[in-house]
């Protein structure tokens, strides 16, 4: 048995994986740490896990976690896993960080967008844990930055078509919904109920700090830097993100082209689902599941091609794929733990 | 394996059922019949089973599907089930019927409520299958008659402050509250989204059918036939009921001794939690796995206990207690393949 | 023109009333107060009011409010209203509270559920303001105590079974559901949208502090203190609240009579209508109107009446009572500015 | 006094037309027909306008009705209007219909999309009603097509910027979300509540019908025929639509100078509200008025224009607009009947 432990399991992401890693057939989840309910027992602030775990909230230091521990998740705000994850590299720990601290490569970019980086040092260390494309370097990692939800959809919705040089890169535009919980668990005005319910609008339009993220990762498949444009909207639903992606072709591809360039660039992937030929996804058909569904279109009147990617934002968007990684790094089934059925409806 | 058939597979509690026994450990789901889609693939009716079934669904005779299997659930329309169960019993099948036809013990009852039976004679042999009061005759059953949703919630509720003798029976009121996948998969205007969202309302106030099942079950219970007032009313949400229940105390009861009355009922049952003193089940804590949650307080002012029960009523109102009941009659684990953890938020 | 002021505008209830007041064809809407957004427009915080008003937040003393205004609308936190009430009083202004300060007659009870009162004094000039049944004495009121939302409705739905002897009064049973806006504004984890959504609850079960307002004012009906069970449920929409209320015949009644006792009773009343036979209200159709609903039924099995009441808890259940008061109050038509047709779908 | 009548009435956009109509101060609705409903009053099957309409829905020949008013709307599905409409326009009564079978001026193109067209001789005379685009057109319009409600929100979106040649025409990107009001109220699976709730998806991707009327408006404002990227997606919310629009610029266009030729450009509209910089719209602040909120961007990293534009779809984008349109071609104020105050929250 594995013996994992949760750095800050008290919001959604932090519950996700306690709601994981309780039924994980190969994992103990040792313990769980939260400063707000220390003392508490994870099924008082979570009754959904009512008898199925005895575990409390601890507030404990990253040191007697790290000695407890095979393997941490942090699932911490940005800003605070940069603080904690050196002592767990320190203690030698496998660590899988789940805020936005190790996932650019460019420091300065990291600055840029988030502020000053405490342990820039390390970023050069961390693996992006996009398991689909880089399962062989997170086999291998100590330290993995888990991707950002928007960005997972986003590049995986892409990474075929760009592989397959299909679309001028210049031409790229990601508008993208997503469930409330995207949010966290903080109370604030505008993830009220009655703020959200109802309502559907655009925010930090322009201005997203996912924006770098999937630059980063674009660039990398393509061999080349350059800018998207990305629109997040706030959608009145717990969980799911889709992502509708635009870009023009460079040369004229066939719907049947793309739609083969899709399957058989996932075709050994276990959590990526390819729509059949005029089918594309619906977030609740990927909710409470690790699947990325994909759509794919020709739009021949104005030869662009529009791809759809839905995904869970709590599960493949951060804490079902932050398993999976775990699953990778540590030698076990990548779909160990992770079988649950989408639920529908 | 246990080869399991379901008949009538593709409404919400068909499909329930399917998306449990796909991922059953110990079944192998042999066939599923639909009028409706015969010949399509379950996954494209239904895209979020997509690559976790070939299935399709047939249009087939009960004969050439009993022959194909074990057990057949039935998840036909009221009415239906009647015509259908006799050529499963003949064929010497195991059967467990998510219909009502079954479940009343007095045919004139059930004629009185649901028009006429076309097959009786069966009743005699068709045992309730409400799991946690009945195991021992689940085990040996041929035909189960799976329980209604709300009688599910309201018995379990129940059971505890009856078998004490705790209430007076003439005071019983359950006031419940379903989700919308209750009215099955059918189109109508009163489902529609437009119609649900943001309303809630009560329906068939006084004569829903449901009654007499309740009055039956808590009849056997305390060994005296008296009527209840039962109100159902429409949630705007997917899955789940919840039931508060309103009963006069015969005597002083403390809400100590209630309570403990109802954790040593169930005590020894992986499916019902008892919520700590104080604490109230909610319908988001439940779904998506096949617990009942139940709470109960003493109201001193007016000498009353209220006791509050919440289920997924796809899950443990429906498919879900049948799995259960499938695992008793064919030995398995009572768990098997209900281990589903609630999806929360 | 009737100068108004809200003293405490920007949480749900000040805006409603921000809402229907700049509409109001009587009325110049003079001033509201705010200290979390002095300063800021209105119409920035609630863009939904964008070109509809140029009103700006303010910090403002109570007396200098007085200064500006006929009539105000206290829109505060109970144990607030009773700090500021008084000074309003020695204005010689018109107010109508809409907290719970002032709606208990007796001091010890409201110190018995709120704790210490301020202006306790005040207790004996303030009239409970629920318009159809205390239109006298709301017109020479100087201070109205507007009714809460639960009570509202359960009164409404009360009385006239009540003013005609019906009822056991040891009988009644109020199980009421309410739209999230009930909890304010104010950001707490209880209120957030995942929370929310696809769940329902029971809460305060057997404490609410709403509780001895209903019972004062069913006393004041029947002439007679009594008790009654009242269990508030959370429901995941914005607004309504839908109380189902339960209670045992005295004597036989028909469903006719009983429904003819209602529409007699209300008649005269343009907010309350009495759903047809066999009909009962859905929250969804009194949604943005001052409307209450109401559909009675008579249970032969257990001789009980079960009666149903709907409102909007914002509108009929709080800032549209409170402005069909001052209508009242100041001679208006009853109805001004309260003519929005529900928003249905 | 206008009188007015409703041909097609029980939909949701014939029952929102009905709903404002009973309100508006210069009209009588005279009549309003139902093929389904025939002889039932609009308030049985409409709850909400129980108490201010005894209006029953006629099954009545379209003379008839003609002869009993001096307007009529038609709120018929596509194909069906084109049937009725040329009676009307013999008995020399307004028309405003609001079905998509006047509002292409191609016939060609309408065959294309719709089918055969059977009065396809009217396109010349009708004038498509974009109020804020055409006042001058309705004015003196006998037929006037209302426009569709994806199309009203991506016009009123484009018309600022096109209009001052900020653009590249073949960059043209809308990306829209519509509430499931849009999809009427016919009993289909698709717009059930289980089918929709938690869900997000996008339909007709590459071939909405809506695309050939918007591109026939765009190509009207520049002058140029080309085509655009359209792709609706469906919302879990009743009403509402909010589209994402994406065009590169020709030249470099600062954010400033882009905001300010949208609010020159709406200045005097009384339904169209510009957020202020650096504000977007949401739907919610919108919903149940005729109004358009739309906000801009400008993203500077790639060059490109983000305009969003939210409208109540079954207001400003059907029976709203309808209504305004109305009082334009009968003298009326322009927002006669119009004034509702978005119901926020």
């Amino acid at each position: 048995m594995i013996k994992a432990a949760i750095y800050g399991a008290s919001g959604y992401t932090g519950f996700e994986l306690t709601r994981i890693l309780v039924s994980h057939p190969d994992v103990e989840l040792a313990a769980v740490t939260s400063r707000r309910f220390a003392g508490m027992p994870v099924a008082e602030i979570y009754p959904a896990l009512s008898g199925l775990t005895a575990l409390k909230y601890q507030n404990t230091t990253p040191e007697e976690i790290a000695s407890a521990c095979d393997i941490v998740f942090l699932a911490l705000p940005h800003g605070v896993s940069m603080n904690i994850a050196p002592i767990f590299v320190n203690a030698h720990k496998k660590i899988i960080d789940l805020s936005a601290d190790y996932r650019l490569r460019d420091l300065q970019e990291y600055e840029n967008w988030y502020g000053p980086h405490k342990s820039g040092s390390l970023l050069s260390q961390a693996v992006y844990g996009l398991t689909e494309l880089y399962a062989p370097e997170i086999k291998k990692a100590k330290l993995v930055a888990n991707p950002g939800c928007y960005p997972t959809s986003i590049i995986l919705g892409l990474a075929p078509a760009l592989k397959n040089n299909f679309l001028e890169l210049s031409s790229i535009i990601a508008d993208s919904a997503s469930g409330v919980s995207g949010a966290g668990r903080e109370p604030q005005i505008t993830s009220l109920f009655c703020e959200v319910d109802g309502g559907y609008k655009a925010y930090k339009v322009g201005k997203h700090r996912h924006t770098p993220e999937i630059e980063q990762e674009l660039g990398k498949i393509t061999g080349q830097k350059f800018n998207i444009t990305f629109t997040p909207h706030l959608l009145p639903v717990k969980r799911g993100i889709l992502s509708t992606i635009y870009g023009n072709f460079k040369k004229e591809v066939s719907l049947k082209q793309l739609h083969e360039a899709y399957v058989s660039f996932y075709e050994r992937e276990k959590f990526v689902r390819v729509c059949p030929l005029g089918q594309y996804p619906n977030i609740s058909s990927v909710c409470g599941s690790n699947y990325c569904d994909i759509g794919v279109h020709v739009d021949k009147r104005t030869n662009r091609a529009i791809i759809i990617a839905a995904i869970d934002n709590l599960i493949k968007g951060a804490a079902g794929q932050a398993v999976q990684n775990m699953n990778i790094m540590c030698g076990l089934r990548e779909d160990a733990g992770l079988q649950a059925v989408p639920l529908y409806p």
